[in-house]
């Protein structure tokens, strides 16, 4: 479902914005401006064939070198799907969405590659570099699935949370050394659609700069985006604050939630992060 | 510029995929399969409305917790992609194409925030988990940018060679600490995207797994892709051979391209990567 040029900048940039539609505009600007989260799926399945162009067009995206750093597990059984769901701080959307995506950062596949041609090691990658290539690579190309799922009315969102106990779900899914689990993605059918909203994001001249970054002139544009926000919040029945939610994930190592063992969990399973 | 999806679906997987049509397409799908590398451009310049537009369709992509941990510069002078050409290993069509985006993790922003609402530190931020946060969100955002440019008839692409020398890069673009260039996009209106091909990727059964992961399989469908790229890089007057250009990156450390010292440049500039 996609709106007008200028609906859907001033749904993301709030109600000042009205009066500065996007002078540039097309289908798929339409969609990309549309994204919401969707965390209420009905329970139809997503078919084989809608399944192949989510991976084709995530295969289109852009890999470094082409070295296609990245894999991507289907769950669809249920009792795998509730068991994942738990394992990421127990979202019961998780276990509802019919598809859930678990994307990984796959390092063993070209060290496989490199090894069968006569290597003796793929000491590279050993490196923190190996393991961004993965990551990067990985998202880039779930974010074509992720937009090529909504342009077909499917709803996603990703599931970072997969990271919270990245051991256990990289024992679920088999995974061997050297591939692990970035994020997940849900793809499913919305249910009530027209409860999901678009989020507001940053004012475009806290995040571009020009030429050269400057941090000093960010702050007003944060506090004119913390308003924006807390209407938002407030017509959403959620507490107030960007900045307090900002500060609750970084402010204490509490607040990343088992995530602090991630560096750990990476070495344990293969990245080196030399 | 978008094609049907039969041949959309054999320029990707080659001709023995021909039989295999997707079932399901639109014209989101058409621009994501359309995708090709752009090396050679015009000299006109991307106008300001344009960048608006990539800039929010770059800022409606998800990001984990609304944190937005990205920023971008945009560098048109002329001069300073001249530099930054010579930064990325003297690639000269980085300071040929009349806009280079430069993508950032930016933990910066969110420590401001943090220590501004009075928590005496961001200790979160020192963790690998809020590095990853920040190199997912910049591709996940920059990704959305580069589909929205291509769609619009522009060419683009990414320039992981600004991690080669990152330091150098950050001084260029006077970035403050916790502000890492991840990597670089150009953008620009094709010159000659004729010569300009789409590259084919593995196999789907290579890279989707079901239910679990299994690497053994693999071999045979990388070897089928071994022979595909072949006849591509023949037909393109390049040397042959996928698995080499794989073990060229990560067989040796010479292989990165001086990316070996990555960690110790996050680092340097702030992320403890703890």
């Amino acid at each position: 479902m996609t709106l007008s040029p200028g609906t859907s900048y001033q749904l993301r940039y709030g109600s000042e914005a009205a009066d500065q539609p996007l002078a540039v505009w097309n289908e798929v600007l339409a969609h990309q401006l549309a994204h919401r989260s969707v965390r209420s799926y009905r329970s139809d399945p997503v078919s084989d064939e809608t399944l192949t162009a989510l991976i084709a067009a995530a295969q289109s995206a852009p890999t470094s070198g082409n070295l296609q750093l990245w894999s991507v597990v289907a769950v669809r059984d249920q009792a795998r799907r509730t068991r994942l769901a738990e394992l990421a701080g127990a979202q019961d959307f998780v276990g509802q969405a019919p598809l859930l995506l678990v994307w990984l950062a796959d390092l063993a596949r070209a060290r496989q590659v490199t090894e069968r041609i006569g290597q003796a090691t793929s000491e590279g990658a050993d490196f923190v570099e190996a393991a961004l290539l993965g990551f990067v690579d990985v998202a880039l190309a779930a974010q074509n699935a992720a937009l090529a799922a909504e342009s077909l009315g499917l709803g996603t969102v990703f599931i970072g949370a997969i990271r919270n106990r990245p051991l256990e779900v990289a024992a679920e899914l088999d995974l061997p050394p050297n591939v692990f689990p970035v994020f997940g993605l849900t793809v499913g059918h919305p249910d009530r659609y027209d409860e999901t909203t678009v989020k507001p994001r940053l004012p475009q001249q806290a995040v571009v700069h020009h030429e050269q970054y400057a941090l000093e002139p960010q702050a007003a544009h944060v506090d004119a985006y913390e308003k924006l926000l807390n209407r938002y919040y407030a017509a959403a029945g959620l507490p107030p604050s960007w900045a307090h939610r900002v500060a609750a994930r970084f402010g204490t190592v509490a607040g990343l939630n088992g995530r602090e063992h991630l560096r750990e969990a990476l070495r344990l399973r293969g990245f080196q992060l030399r």
